[in-house]
């Protein structure tokens, strides 16, 4: 196997893959980003994401461990120095291996159902990483059918989103459309929508039936759903609170709904 | 009412106040803390802190505003400079007010229960202030009885978890204590506890009874519980996942478990 090193940060490849690290801009453009790590990489080819080239440092992993991972796909394979590397990694403890790879966007008419009464979460314009993750991680473990992002204000192959994610924003089918377009959508495909919000005239969830066609929908911390959510929910509901503050992290809320629907169907 | 102003960054009082936002260390021996922005500084006073300064910038605030919030308490106001303040805040939306206030260390025994049949939550060894700021939030809105953090890696009032509490610090009751001291303590007081821990012989968690006396309790992220708990715990339990990862955020599934005990008890 002939294997091509790249040592200079002038490179024009490294200098592109740089920006893809960088730049959400320079992401959707291209339709590319980067994976890190080797954990990362598997989930991403396990959940057939187009790989096109992979990087690694032969001073912090082998080649016959990215040849292992990358067994079952047709990807070419770059030697990079440390120092490229350590440019391009994120994360504190690294692992030698980076890959650029080719965006799913999956659209909502896209989204693969397996049953007919499917659970869906909905965020409408999250913004921030950590808490993109742990929906992802939430709807992983949940093993729910589809993750809606309603109005995207980023991409959701953000490094820090990949990373708070552990991996997980490989793991679900995640599609995207503005808000009406998924009104629209959940209308057409009969599946309810139950809009989480804070006001006094909100059922409270755990009354709702979530066990036929179901989407969960939250919105931001900061400013709640927007009026068009309201306005055509099936149903909008709340989490009874009792505090003095009455303020919960959006993705706990996310959690507390999306797992009630799963005790209410029997974790099946 | 005769106002002192302090407008000298190398004031001995201003440098001992820098130490307390900063420093862990500063803050544990001296039992103070910096409270940060009006409504946390309310809910400290509504809470039953000991607020001992209060320091306002005049560009930013009034002192009839800093005279409103501190209105039932007998505290020193201090006007500083703007250079003081900017550097004493933390948040990038500054509301003028710091206030020096005394740590409640609160002790396992001093907990007050209105109930026979308290909720609490209990983490072990917690560090992302990120995910001991969800806890608080959602201790709040659940009106649990009490927070325990078992064998604390740090100390609640860092800046960065009263932020990311959104005040939530102020308004529950918060114990701390090491594993031994707290287990010997709810089996003094006859509290189950259920320790959430990803194993096969777990138990499901909504297959629980927790309308009784009930403490649910949480490990890391990264290691779990200790074994301690593991094994003097009520029950072991899990929320049963069925993902590719199996992998939640922690005060997710906190969330998820306190809510499910919300549920049974019909939020009462």
């Amino acid at each position: 196997m002939f294997l091509k090193k790249i040592s200079s940060l002038q490179n024009p490849f490294i200098k592109q893959i740089f920006q893809l690290k960088e730049k959400s801009r320079a992401r959707k453009k291209t339709d590319r980003f980067l994976i890190e790590g080797k954990r990362e990489l598997e989930l991403a080819i396990k959940g057939g994401y187009e790989i096109e080239k992979v990087l690694f440092d032969c001073s912090i992993t082998s080649i016959s461990d990215v040849e292992e991972i990358t067994d079952a796909i047709n990807v070419e394979v770059l030697e990079v120095s440390n120092e490229i590397y350590q440019k391009l990694a994120y994360r504190s403890t690294t692992e030698g291996i980076v890959a650029l790879a080719k965006f799913k966007n999956l659209s909502l008419e896209q989204i693969e159902f397996s049953t007919t009464t499917p659970l869906i979460l909905i965020a409408e314009a999250p913004e921030k990483p950590g808490n993109i993750g742990a929906f992802l991680r939430t709807a992983d473990a949940a093993n729910v059918d589809a993750v809606i992002i309603a109005n995207p204000k980023t991409d959701i192959y953000n490094p820090n989103i990949i990373r708070s994610s552990v991996g997980c924003v490989f793991t679900n089918q995640i599609a995207t459309g503005t808000t009406s377009e998924i009104i629209e959508f959940l209308n057409k495909n009969k599946i309810n929508n139950f809009c989480a919000v804070l006001k006094e005239d909100s059922e409270n969830y755990h009354l709702q039936d979530f066990t036929r066609a179901t989407a969960i929908v939250v919105g931001t911390e900061a400013t709640g759903l927007t009026d068009e959510w309201l306005e055509n929910s099936t149903k909008n509901i709340i989490i009874p609170m009792q505090g003095e503050i009455d303020s919960m992290n959006v993705s706990v809320a996310a959690g507390i709904l999306i797992f009630e629907a799963k005790r209410q169907r029997n974790f099946k």
